[in-house]
């Protein structure tokens, strides 16, 4: 620890501090001439060819590496959950991290069908987890899960009554996932995904993408997990009601993601800002995922090439936050489950385009005759 | 050998004497039931819980196993291509095999990625290919891929003048492709996928999807690999032609194959047999593979339960293939490559959605809430 609090405040709120590279052009260019010297019809592998130029422009390789993957799950619970806003009780988020850190969840499953670490982090779930017996140190794919307990607070407060939370936590919120982020970094992820956990969180989803673009709540209240129309319209009137309650300034993201995020919600918005000041490609997955993502972009736009879309998932809002974003995603499987589980299904997808560029052989070295002219 | 000549008929002919199980409605409805019992909100894989079911249905396990995968790429020349329907001249099929066996094709890349085993077999190279030095015995990741040589002849006829091969050298070439699949299925695959290479079989694969469905060629007929709209016109002239001179019977899918097909596309038709004959789950590629199963399932409509489909590729007659299949595509991003490449990047899908009903834990035993009533 350095002395001077000068350098202790850049430790503790690093994300603040952070230098977000452009992406390289000249990468890209590299990776477009290889491209088309490979055995292969020119542009023959459509939307790959277009991911791996993306992949060369944010790592600045001519040859990226996404090897290895991670995902990273951030966990909190919501206060505005208590209103019966989603169709399962609060005390699920603990469950299921407990769930994740034994292997048994989806995005576990998907991880090892993947090769991909997963690390787990309770920025704010409402009761202490014990995960004695449970867990593992490295995440390797077989194991469960890496286990970080960071709690800026247990839950947040009810939206729809005042802030969820203040700007100081959700500042430290972000930098949890920004520190927690750049450790998975410095162990060597080359391809970060990004998860969560929260009961009630597709609802504070939407109130931050409301807040930050204006578009009417209608169209970023879906069904969540699967809740009734009956339901739905409770959500819906949670997020206008803490929309008016709290009049987030949609030009200050700290200040929304305060007052109507989560603190996985913050937690996320960090981490892919980490990955962006590191050169990491993100790979968001669902709705609340993309809507951390959209809050990260609004605090420093210079980190939109370095984020890219898996899937599009059944939320009405999630289309609407990608093509804002101006990120088309890889597939459309009808997913609402959250976990990260679009974002890990889509990591053997970002390897191949990643390898085609390492690995293939060119017209020459493979004595191929290319297309007549 | 048997000596016996009616038992050596039966051992060349296989494909003849199939015997094709329906898919198992038992091991359906238990991965439907295990599946609402795993620890997500019902549905909320989306698609790949309909997959999972199809699996368990295709394999009559509860829990399906699909791997180890591997990708058959059968190569073979059409005499149709000295008329110009492609982009490439003619010897890039067995350049291309060369580049298979070295590993350096994309879809010996994309296998590396998908940890899948390359089968490349020549059951009509225009020319002898001289494997020396390159290939493997294994086909393993990282290696370059398992080589059959089963030539049933160097490359079909022009079948814009008269039949591509003989009813027999059709039927020899659904036996090389039932007789491999066989021999990688008993070697442990668990998932087949099927690829081709040669120049101007997409032409073939046009005539054949016509002659089978009465559909328009022009909707059949797209820019292959990446043809000019006046080249694409001498290919559709090329159908017509070739279905004019030839009268293809569409009650008869072998008469349709050997009159206007290719030997690499019955060679997979009969793969197709043998992957359903053996309920091994067969993954379609793109246009040419589609095709062929598009035969097979003509043939004995009592494969299609064992076809899945990977992607959509950007050739027109590929989608239309798909509808009248059944079989919506996983992913759609713009190939138009071959090789199996689409197939193989399908794989962690398929693996993924077999291995959530083996892995994932139960509400019960993970100690998790279940959505209240």
């Amino acid at each position: 620890m350095d002395e001077d609090p000068f350098c202790e405040v850049i430790e503790l709120y690093s994300w603040m501090s952070r230098e977000i590279p452009l992406p390289s052009e000249k990468s890209a260019e590299a990776a477009r001439r290889r491209l088309d010297r490979l055995t292969k019809p020119q542009g023959s592998l459509g939307r790959l060819e277009g991911l791996a130029v993306e992949l060369a422009a944010a790592t600045g390789e001519e040859r990226p590496k996404v090897r290895p993957a991670g995902v990273l799950v951030m966990a909190g619970d919501h206060g505005v959950a208590a209103g019966g806003v989603s169709a399962y009780p609060p005390e699920v988020t603990a469950q299921m991290v407990l769930n994740f850190l034994r292997g048994g969840a989806a995005v576990n499953v998907l991880s090892r069908v993947a090769g991909a670490a997963v690390w787990v982090v309770d920025v704010g779930v409402g009761v202490e987890i014990n995960p004695a017996g449970v867990g593992s140190t490295t995440g390797a794919a077989g194991s469960g899960a890496v286990f970080r307990v960071r709690k800026v607070r247990p839950g947040t407060a009810d939206m729809t009554r005042g802030p969820a939370m203040s700007r100081e936590e959700a500042e430290r919120a972000l930098d949890v996932g920004w520190s927690v982020a750049i450790e998975m970094i410095d162990s060597g992820i080359r391809l970060l995904a990004l998860g969560e956990m929260g009961i009630g969180n597709t609802t504070a989803a939407a109130a931050v993408a409301a807040a930050l673009t204006g578009w009417p709540e209608g169209d970023l209240v879906g069904l969540g997990t699967g809740i009734d129309p009956v339901r739905r319209q409770k959500k819906l009137q949670a997020v206008r009601r803490a929309l008016a309650v709290n009049r987030p300034d949609p030009s200050d993201a700290v200040d929304v993601l305060s007052k109507v995020g989560g603190l996985e919600i913050a937690g996320l918005a960090g981490a892919a800002l980490a990955g962006a000041a590191r050169r990491v490609p993100v790979l968001m997955d669902g709705f609340i995922a993309s809507a951390a993502v959209l809050a990260a972009v609004h605090i420093d736009s210079r980190a939109l090439p370095y984020m890219f879309a898996s899937h599009r998932s059944v939320e009405p809002g999630h289309g609407r936050i990608l093509r804002w974003l101006g990120r088309e995603p890889l597939f459309d499987l009808d997913l609402r489950l959250g976990e990260g589980t679009g974002a890990v299904l889509a990591m053997p997808m970002m390897e191949a385009a990643a390898r085609i560029l390492d690995e293939m052989a060119t017209f020459e070295e493979a004595g191929v005759s290319d297309a007549e002219a």
